[in-house]
């Protein structure tokens, strides 16, 4: 019934009939890429990181070096002009395969430049070059591997709509107080986007965010990054204590504890991206299923794995949710890409808003839980051998159970939301 | 926590911001809005049909009547021109919203009627007038509403690439004995067309197609059609008994019981399309449920049934899994959409046909399965009137059920199917 | 790797390899052997009752004739004296698996019966001759044929803590009014037990429960039940239009809307039996599955369906998710029965009757939502057939769903309710 | 609607309402309690040995001492007596809450142990003085904390019925050579119970047992456990090397490749009691879970997590899912202990045999997928801290995966053999 014929697929060659999210623009073709030349570096690297809980800062001086860190720079000042979210996530998919920490690393820095290159291509439109001058000077830092960017989007007991860092206006400008958590690349990083409680005399408790340099008297990084998984994403905890910053370091984002049609469509956009890392480890796990099962015979098979019914079965197993989870992904960022490229799609109404948080939170769902499942399933395919501690399977199962944490909607918030918006019952916080 | 606003959706308008498939073309969308004017009359209709378990002849009139069964014929022969798979599947999806048993009906009829739009294109295109006259005419017919086409794919205890229904051949033609079940649209088609074992002298079994026309001699329906659900489908037997047609009625696709490329793309077009109507079921039982939960109030609660968690917890369940399924589904078609716009698109390798059967096969799992839970969670949401005969969603829960039935590869082939296309193991049959 | 082996199971026959719950009392084994003699004329009649969605009086008849009424009438008044809870779950999975319909309308009857054995015991026990008479009468009634009760639990927009048929007090009694839905076997039943908001001049509303003969006057039965499943089940609304009974006629149980010991144990015994119906369903569907794979061939195969890897791995899924279902079930019975058993067993503590509930729900989600699935899975081993409308299992279908309707918890509040006993929040009402 | 009641459970105590498995026999009674007294020390030591990959010899020391590793010893030799699996199964379950390391460890000897018991009392009551002899002078070993076994189940690329590692009969008795993976507590055992392809000349392979003092020269232990989980568990490999045994030392089972009562009965008592393990990871991790969610406070709650409705949702599903995993697995355990109840029981049919092997592979399946999924639910309800390296819940995360792995039956076969089972068709080997 099975014919001989085998595929010339490669252990982790991309692979056309395979159904896995392919660019849709030229950066994102070239995105991937930039991505698909660093990947065996990335990979060799991967273990002793991963081992030592060490930050793989040799992979962001190769980004560097390729253009890998500034691939939202628009061409003129020097980077790859993507724009599409779509192929964002396309390109950390592959990164993801090479090295999960590295990718949901280098993700936060993607949006803050990517909120750089708007603001600089606004201005410019507008024809305002004052405006422009200081987004363009940071852009082209970023494309000089001068500017590395990380972001806070953790506190221990709250969300992110209320965070309890808090910047209290003084004379001088603010002074900032408390804890992050998970401040992934923060190692290496150059300036800090951070969230937080902007308190100022007489007025209502505002949202508003940071950019702060990493030397910054005050900013204390914990160097206490250990975890079950994502080991080299450097996901330090930092202390601000008494941290000081001038007065338009800030950028107020709304009211504390209230969403708002920009803070969603800020938190859709970076971290909706961020389930492309978990896709990418989904991915991988399927690639070492594959060739473990090609690979491996049996005894009682008398040949190899690949012909037991009971293995094609789990590998159909996994291409299906596999199916789902790219396009449940793909789709949602294809719907983003779309809206954004409409007048005014940046800013949308608060329920259309909040439909695209709902895009990503479904997105979310269905990708993390269908890679926990799938890794989990490639572990089986390869037997014993997957749970040896040196075995790459079971790094990406302690990797991909990194994915149900992401902010903002936890597992235990996430249905209610979903039901809420479908409902037309909005939260307001 | 939860605002008061409330969306303004109605118990099944299009909610664009819903992420529920739009179509991509022009001809698309004049689909959609033909389906749309008739939704209140096929709904209106449906329970009638379903209890009697008789065929709305009245519906395809009215689709006679608005175009809605000339959607794949030609702009220039007087239909539609739609080209694309992805809207044939939007279409047919809001179809299925007001009446499944129809939208399973009129599908095939799609099917043939874009095989003969081709045939037609291509023989235009290469100047062949004499090629181009038979699809012409039939084209031509069926924008009329004078030529409705059904189709047979199942026999008892064989499937699809297996038919135990034979044409011997004779000195004027072939004779045809065979009982085929589920004759969809059977009991007002016009033609069918009926799949083969072709059995000639001196040669292997060939499977092949004939187009018979419903009245002639040896065709005969056995008015059998009453099924737990999908009763208004008019899915009857029937039987062929030394059944004449003419030499060229008879179209040969390839070898009995082993697939070659265009078997695989010919069944994956007209089937993918099927599993639109069960994404539509699943689409009206979440209109359903929303409008339940938002209409009904509780005792306990002290207001509406919307306001309780574990309600929205369900609702959330129900829009998380349609999304997937909307993704999955939306992006098969694309890609074949894709796939035939390209030179030789539509005579893949036969690597690439099982691509696409795959991504078919992957869709059709993740939609049916998902379909089933939708509809039985939005009878959840519901409470005990949604078990009442007379409740849509009981009708729902019958039709949602004729899924997995669809051919080929039951649910105990899918995986290890899709499985063996993954490790490069094609079946050969 | 297949020996030639093949066990000698029939159909439906009882398979102590099978893992299959197994009576653990004497009494216990009797009640099943007294469904057994009537499995093959319960099936037999079922058909023909569903199609017309009629009561099969002739199923009681019989049963009455063989003493399956009587299973809880003391052995001293006539009964078989069955004790045991676990057994009368076993008895009624196996009725099941010959009509479900039959098995949950004498469910509430066997419940009724029950609680007088109890009242009369108890009575004997403290040597009060005066209060074990009334009980005494109606257990001698039941085994003589000429008692058989039904009982209401259901009202549309509220809960069972909660009823909006109220009965007010007046000088020579009570009035009552409003409408009860699912009152199974009422088209047969002598005698009602309905639940009640009782009302009294000065004092907060109480739940209390009535018995009331079918032919009192204002207690009118509607003869509309014409549902999706459980057909022959007799489940029509009775409507309370000034139903005039005797003060002494209703027993208080508590406060209205406030779970109390007494109400929660009530509750929990009463309805876990219900998922014995439901796995009964499953149990039949599972041999239907399996005499189908036996039976039939297909052309691909060259041989018996039974053969096929994705058959078995079908089948395997039945049988794990049933061993589940029957270990849970089994084990939330036993411990009813063990607690029981104990001194003041009956009255527990609010906590330990939470548990109880607890273990119930737990058993009715997992026994329900497998039995959806099992019978779905049997489906997709018979292929196309199994959606006839005559088939056996579109039956099934449409019979198993009615499960996640009982009373009390609705699948919109299982999971929250287990999660509030977990952390120790019981909820009051 | 919730009451501020709230159970006095602490963080790990038994709650005798939550629905854990109970012993039922005395000597299991003893046994918990001995597991009891080791929890807080197994539970304080167990970070540092997971850290370390070492083996917690001082665990098995104070088992040692409180006769802990003489559950199975027969209290005339100065044991603790136990016979009911399903005791030993609770009580390996209650150790796997404080290390489930230590549990999975000590299991292999505790069948040992058992089969010498067995042999030692059959010995007796037949009155063969001699035969009793040699078992008893082991299980008095046992007792006095002088012996320990460990076993050895897995090789590469082969199941339990076809070992590689080799026994080859010579003049003086056999030697063997092989390697042998996953060998759990080797490093302080004191004799080896080792599985084997026994050859010699003009004979099929047989499948035999061999017993091996640690110290015999070629027996060479390799100090190569480092793992993703499971890690203070001692599982390293052993090679053997021309490994010299005397010709007693060798017990036959069976032909080699081929199943039979025996080999089932054996691999099914030995190998159901792993399953224990994981179902105490899973009741750990609920443990964790409620705490956690009883002791955190959320800004946005403005209280306790614990009054979260998606928090006790999740709560909900961990406590409905352990409910059918704990029943599934008490009630094969139950099986097995009634049928070796009974004349004849450790000596079944061939069916039976299969049957209890099916009871086994079903609730390997329930419990290990479910405990797999309550452990990240817990992570779910903890939050991003259950992602730390230091977290309990990130061990147990590690630890569960190791279930799917256990012999016989990996989950690739799982499905097909409780397939075959139900249909009679008995796999031979």
């Amino acid at each position: 019934m099975i014919a001989g014929r085998r595929s010339e697929q490669g252990d982790d060659c991309v692979d056309a009939n395979s159904g896995e999210l392919q660019p849709n623009t030229e950066a994102g073709k070239r995105f991937v890429a930039i991505v698909a030349q660093h990947r065996d570096a990335f990979r060799e690297r991967a273990p002793a990181h991963d081992e030592a809980a060490s930050f793989p800062a040799e992979n962001i001086d190769d980004l560097k070096a390729s253009g890998g860190m500034a691939v939202f720079v628009p061409e003129e000042l020097g980077g790859l002009g993507l724009a599409s979210i779509h192929d964002w996530i396309v390109g950390l998919e592959r990164m993801a395969r090479a090295d999960a920490s590295t990718a949901i690393a280098v993700t936060m820095h993607y949006g803050v430049t990517r909120n750089l290159a708007g603001a600089w291509r606004a201005a410019v439109e507008r024809g305002d070059e004052a405006a422009a001058q200081g987004p363009a000077g940071m852009l082209r830092a970023i494309a000089a591997g001068e500017l590395v960017f990380c972001a806070t989007a953790t506190e221990a007991g709250t969300d992110f709509l209320r965070p309890q860092t808090t910047a209290e206006a003084s004379a001088e400008g603010w002074s900032i107080n408390g804890r992050k958590f998970f401040v992934t690349m923060s190692p290496i990083a150059d300036l800090a986007v951070v969230g937080l409680r902007v308190r100022e005399a007489g007025e209502e408790d505002k949202i508003g965010f940071a950019f702060i340099p990493m030397e910054t008297p005050g900013l204390l990084p914990q160097d206490d990054w250990d975890a079950l998984g994502m080991r080299a994403s450097g996901s330090q905890s930092v202390v601000f204590a008494d941290c000081r910053v001038p007065r338009e370091s800030i950028q107020i984002a709304g009211e504390w504890g209230r969403w708002n049609p920009g803070i969603l469509m800020g938190r859709t956009i970076g971290n909706v991206t961020l389930v492309a890392v978990f896709l990418g480890i989904a991915e991988r796990a399927r690639e070492l299923a594959l060739a473990g099962a090609q690979a491996a015979t049996k005894t009682k098979l008398d040949g190899a794995l690949a012909s037991a019914s009971g293995v094609q079965h789990l590998l159909g197993e996994i291409d299906i949710e596999l199916a789902a989870a790219r396009a449940v992904l793909g789709e949602a960022a294809r719907r983003l890409d779309a809206a954004l490229a409409e007048p005014g799609g940046g800013r949308p109404s608060l329920e259309v808003a909040h439909g695209h948080m709902r895009d990503y939170q479904a997105a979310k769902w269905t990708v993390n839980q269908s890679a926990i499942r799938i890794v989990s399933r490639a572990m089986d395919v390869q037997g014993g051998t997957a749970f040896m501690g040196h075995n790459e399977l079971s790094r990406l199962y302690r990797d991909v159970r990194a994915g149900p944490f992401m902010q903002p909607f936890s597992p235990t918030e996430t249905h209610e939301y979903v039901g809420q918006v479908a409902l037309g019952l909005y939260p307001e916080g």
